[in-house]
């Protein structure tokens, strides 16, 4: 009995050395895999996933949470007991034929909506979303749900969250931000760096002394390039991040490194008393996301930032950012426009966004709404949120990948980012008093610290609701976030 | 029975995917982790290999492996099944605490040997050395041998050789060499660069023109930066070489991208239908190395291949060449000199440091050597075999790390590579006619050609010995390297 937790922990790390080692293949096949390499690549992700699955729902293993649940003693222990059980039981209800199967409808997914998008449009991808569809339904009621198969869904990404608590919010959500936003958006204009050239080396130098400053320790991570920006790694002292940069828009990149910053602090930030246990993660995406949109949004869109660093900018830029003043240069950085790619979004038009993909996933999953009816309910939700509508598919239904991963549920966490930031912002406000001026001088440790001490180090201690109620005194609402933006962008009348 | 090939193969498969990422952690433990990730990466390490020696110990894979080699019909099944029986034959026959009591003895070896250099010398690594000899006779012993157990661990290197054919020809090469060196070696020098500064972009550039003129496929591989240059990677299209750059003498770079080249055509060259099967890799160490030396020493030291790559390295050097002609190029690149440290020793000499490892190796193993008699018995063969002796044990025994990890039948290797290069060029020059016409104009590929026809493509489906014979129609042999030496630096009186 007393070796019951050490053999755990050799199981329990041995799950997160593949899971790191599944992190090292990923972000590589994003940065420095040879292109000749990718089919190579897909076959050891394969043969490395299904280890980590067949070792995860491992009878053996299945036999040991049982036994440590009764005999834990400490509030780490029932912890690190309870989150391990929550991934294997997900992993062991889901047969391996459906697993199989809905891999097998990914694929065709991705290769149904890539071609849709080249030609044809949505009806060329509406059988592959019909079919996935199916086996989500499936895979949700052999989950368990409490008769709402979208929540067995989201608590795959927002474990312990449900429609129940979500809806409310994105509706309340929802109705501050219609008219707020038709208000606040601004006419479309022309490219407003044409004729400017952020040379390259010089975009990297910033983002590389952005992180630094943010507390990003590159003795525990590193930035690469690839085209689409994500944060991975293979462990807290691992952690790898990656930025794309255009010469003629230096948004990307420094948007795009503040963002996985965010993502990298949470992940460096972790106890170090919980590496190699299931306790070393965020307890959901939204949280996670939180941190991105903390540091992207509320920090780097702030003018007390830019005050600091913008000059600094200039330095580095050289000519590029001749003749643009602070003032210039933040309102393209704040520029709110009702426009319809969600990845191309402001901080407020964004939200609206996720409330279509929401409440249409919702009525695809339920029925409610026919794959056939979706491109015009897309349109008129469209029209109903923000005012247009797309004039094809690939402006509208088909801009996002998501659907044909079949990853339902997904699309709230952007939102669940955006409002547990502005609540966490908040209540740092509260405990460190206000935080402008400390950016003002490029101070942005303070901020760090208390995250990494509210949140980072509790891991997966509690679902994250829990968590943000414990570091905030709140649970999920809206009120922080649009309370923010009023203030930003002017008290809606 | 018509499933037994395809279960067969997804088994090895599997195998090959995980060896794959455990050249993934490897290559990239060298080249982009971060420092604070050592411990991390160690353990993820140790957790895959742990897994490929499960998988390939499992005792269905014996099954499938024995009912497969009676009902193999092909050729190529029959290779198959040969070559995975010869693995898994050797990993099985290894208890699971022998395992783990090496991998310790080696840690604490490599401790000790680290801490023997830095102070107090080769008696601080002596115990250690005892403990390892004495695990890899119990090693020996539990794989089998015929009498000789240095047999059974230079088979672990050299599948096939037995020392009854490896110690004649080590012992006419040393015969051969002795007297050569010793006329041949020129007194040491004064830095030839010095005041010289070689950029590195520039070094970069050329290694990648070089590497791109010999035929290596970079939408298959890669090269990067690291301390110690190696050839890894994860995949026959997945291939990743890596240099060091040094400002002040450009020959790391060259020379060591020409040597990682020369593996990394191998590694490319294996025959596309053997991709996922444990044919698509090298019979033996030596035979890997044959193909590194042969490009570097056989190739890359040539008159004629500098005659066309010097003026390209001048141009791209600017001013770090002015002065230097062509000729005082060459004699920089063919320097012989006796010296005592292997790494460094050019060509000829070379050869003279194996011997004298593998003299001690076999003795120390054997028992007709005490551990606390080497570094003398190191003198005394130094003096012998290049008429100096070392003035400590950082020069003398403790200069590699070899028998630190416990390899013991390694070092022999590299002196194989250099007889096998010699062979295989003089079989390649024969069929194909003389090769320096072509060198000199800079078309290195009908040599590539002809190896990758005659020697990658055949993967592992011959022992490295009988591939030798069946391409040149020689075994193996110390004449054709002999003969090249003497045409190079001058007949012997």
């Amino acid at each position: 009995m007393t070796e019951l937790f050490p053999t755990l922990s050799t199981r329990l790390r041995e799950l997160k050395d593949l899971s790191g080692l599944v992190g090292l293949a990923s972000w590589d096949q994003e940065t420095y895999l040879p292109p000749k390499a990718v089919s190579a690549r897909a076959s050891q992700l394969a043969t490395l996933q299904g280890l980590y699955h067949e070792r995860l729902v491992d009878p053996a293993l299945g036999e040991l949470l049982s036994k440590a649940k009764t005999s834990a003693r400490t509030e780490d222990e029932r912890a690190l007991v309870r989150v391990a059980s929550l991934e294997r039981d997900r992993a062991v209800k889901v047969p391996a034929k459906l697993v199989r199967e809905l891999a097998e409808a990914q694929s065709r997914g991705v290769e149904a909506w890539k071609q849709g998008r080249d030609k044809g449009g949505f009806p060329v991808f509406a059988p592959a979303l019909q079919r996935l569809l199916s086996l989500r339904r499936e895979q949700a009621d052999a989950i368990g749900h409490s008769g709402d198969r979208y929540d067995a869904l989201l608590d795959g990404y927002e474990p312990g969250l449900t429609s129940q608590q979500l809806l409310p919010v994105l509706e309340r959500l929802r109705d501050a931000l219609v008219p707020r936003v038709a208000q606040w958006s601004k006419p479309s204009q022309d490219d407003p760096f044409v004729g400017r050239r952020f040379p390259k080396d010089a975009q990297w130098r910033f983002t590389l002394r952005l992180l630094e400053d943010m507390g990003f320790d590159f003795g525990a991570g590193r930035q690469d390039l690839s085209t689409h920006p994500f944060t991975g790694g293979t462990h807290p002292r691992d952690v790898r991040l990656t930025t794309r940069i255009d010469e003629n828009n230096p948004f990307p990149a420094i948007f795009g490194a503040i963002h996985e910053g965010g993502h990298g602090l949470y992940e460096q930030g972790f106890s170090e008393a919980d590496f190699g246990t299931p306790l070393a993660a965020a307890p959901s995406m939204g949280l996670h996301e939180s941190q991105s949109r903390l540091w992207e949004n509320l920090v780097g869109r702030s003018a007390a930032f830019w005050e600091h660093y913008y000059p600094i900018l200039h330095d580095e830029m050289g000519a590029a950012l001749a003749g643009m003043s602070l003032e210039q240069w933040l309102a393209q950085v704040n520029r709110v426009e009702r426009s319809l790619i969600r990845t191309e979004a402001d901080e407020a038009t964004y939200n609206l966004h996720i409330v279509l993909r929401t409440e249409l996933e919702r009525a695809l999953l339920s029925g409610d709404l026919a794959v056939s009816d979706l491109p015009g309910a897309w349109s008129d939700a469209s029209e109903r949120l923000l005012g247009i509508r797309p004039r094809d598919d690939r402006e509208g239904v088909l801009q996002d990948i998501h659907w044909a991963w079949g990853e339902l549920g997904y699309f709230p966490t952007y939102a669940l980012g955006n409002l547990y930031a502005a609540q966490l912002h908040a209540a740092a406000e509260r405990q460190l008093g206000p935080l402008e001026p400390r950016h003002r001088k490029g101070e942005l440790r303070p901020l760090r610290d208390w995250l990494k001490q509210r949140v980072h180090e509790a891991g997966y201690r509690y679902p994250a609701d829990d968590l943000v109620e414990r570091v905030t005194g709140s649970r999920l609402n809206q009120a922080d976030f649009v309370g923010y933006l009023d203030r930003k962008y002017g008290r809606n009348s």
